[in-house]
């Protein structure tokens, strides 16, 4: 029972960590899009998002079976719960990439964002693809020093968004209304897809110490 | 064993009933916060999320023990896994009616919204209020046909969003920038509150009828 529990556990992990790997890729494709108004790679994240749901369903029902078959108890339980909880997250790390691709679609052949703030997301993509792989590894070996490294970076994105946002309200801004209303609703995407990231460490962290961090997004002001 | 399982569950399925209530009637005083630019409402919107906070704990913790204690199976087994899984999206839903009421102090004593557009929101808010109603309703009741009309309340929602995007983002809209950003991350609040609404609909139709209806936020355009 042990041993089937184990592999099968494993098993689990493997596929949280390999969406969570997809979920980073997209993000980075996306944000490539939305850089460069390139409607086919833009297409192609929104066709491969269809790859993560159904990854996210197949894990869905292993976390099942392993309930079911294996009526697991105390630390592996909490191992199983946190998988059905982290395919939520990773599922919406998925959304919020298809999100910024869509907008790529959406305001194409034009850029969706202003050349002048194209620093911005290229900076912010990178930090949550980063997240995504730091993700991927915390789901992988369920080290909770590197699980609260997510939530640095996590502060990092949201420097980079607050000072995107100082940019869009300032008088000086040259770009109408529409310009900034997407660089707004982007902004909330990448930060959304961070607090994910940062969700799944905590998520990782509780199973390996019993203790659950704070939830930061309750904690921040909502721009 | 049986018996004691039915009253757990009985008491598991009224503490979210009970979450999916407070969320709503905190969406209903942050919608009236923002409309008349109420700071003190603004603020128990704010201060009151930790008892939403707190209730949300306590059902991981009573799922987790329903796993542990009882071992349930089958169709047993998939209402607690739908609990775990409803947890999140009612937390979301007092998440982001915390945002809303933040944007309200954060504007203070200005309001953060223009006169023009007061009637969406309060409509905007009527359909949350009216969906986390009946979220509440489907959550204690786990009708399939009443679930699905969440469905409906979300057209309506979206169909709000839409307008309201039509608005900020034509060349006649004359409240500036900083105006049009706040109004589309505030529509943004409304319309995810009503897709984790209809998300709880969805786990209800899945828990009755064994099929999970498909995800609509993924089919979305993304404004």
């Amino acid at each position: 029972m042990r041993v089937i529990y184990n592999e099968q556990m494993a098993e689990l992990a493997d596929l949280l960590g390999g969406m969570a790997g997809l979920a980073g890729s997209a993000m980075e494709r996306a944000t490539q899009s939305l850089l460069n108004a390139d409607l086919e790679l833009a297409e192609q994240v929104i066709t491969e998002y269809d790859r993560i749901a159904e990854m996210i369903q197949l894990a869905e029902e292993k976390a099942f079976a392993l309930l079911a078959l294996q009526a697991p108890v105390a630390g592996d339980l909490r191992q199983v719960v946190s998988a059905i909880q982290i395919v939520s997250d990773v599922n919406r790390m998925g959304v919020l990439s298809l999100h910024v691709a869509k907008m790529t679609r959406r305001r194409f052949p034009q850029h969706a964002v202003p050349e002048a703030v194209n620093s911005y997301f290229a900076e912010m993509g990178r930090v949550a693809v980063k997240m995504g792989a730091t993700a991927k590894e915390v789901l992988e070996s369920r080290d909770p020093e590197r699980a609260a490294k997510l939530t640095d970076d996590d502060e990092a994105m949201d420097d980079l968004h607050k000072h995107l946002f100082t940019l869009i309200m300032d008088r000086d801004w040259q770009f109408g209304v529409a310009a900034a209303v997407d660089v707004a609703l982007l902004g909330r995407y990448y930060e959304r897809f961070a607090d994910h990231a940062v969700e799944i460490g905590r998520r990782v962290v509780f199973l390996v110490t019993g203790v659950l961090p704070p939830d930061p997004d309750s904690e921040k002001e909502s721009i």
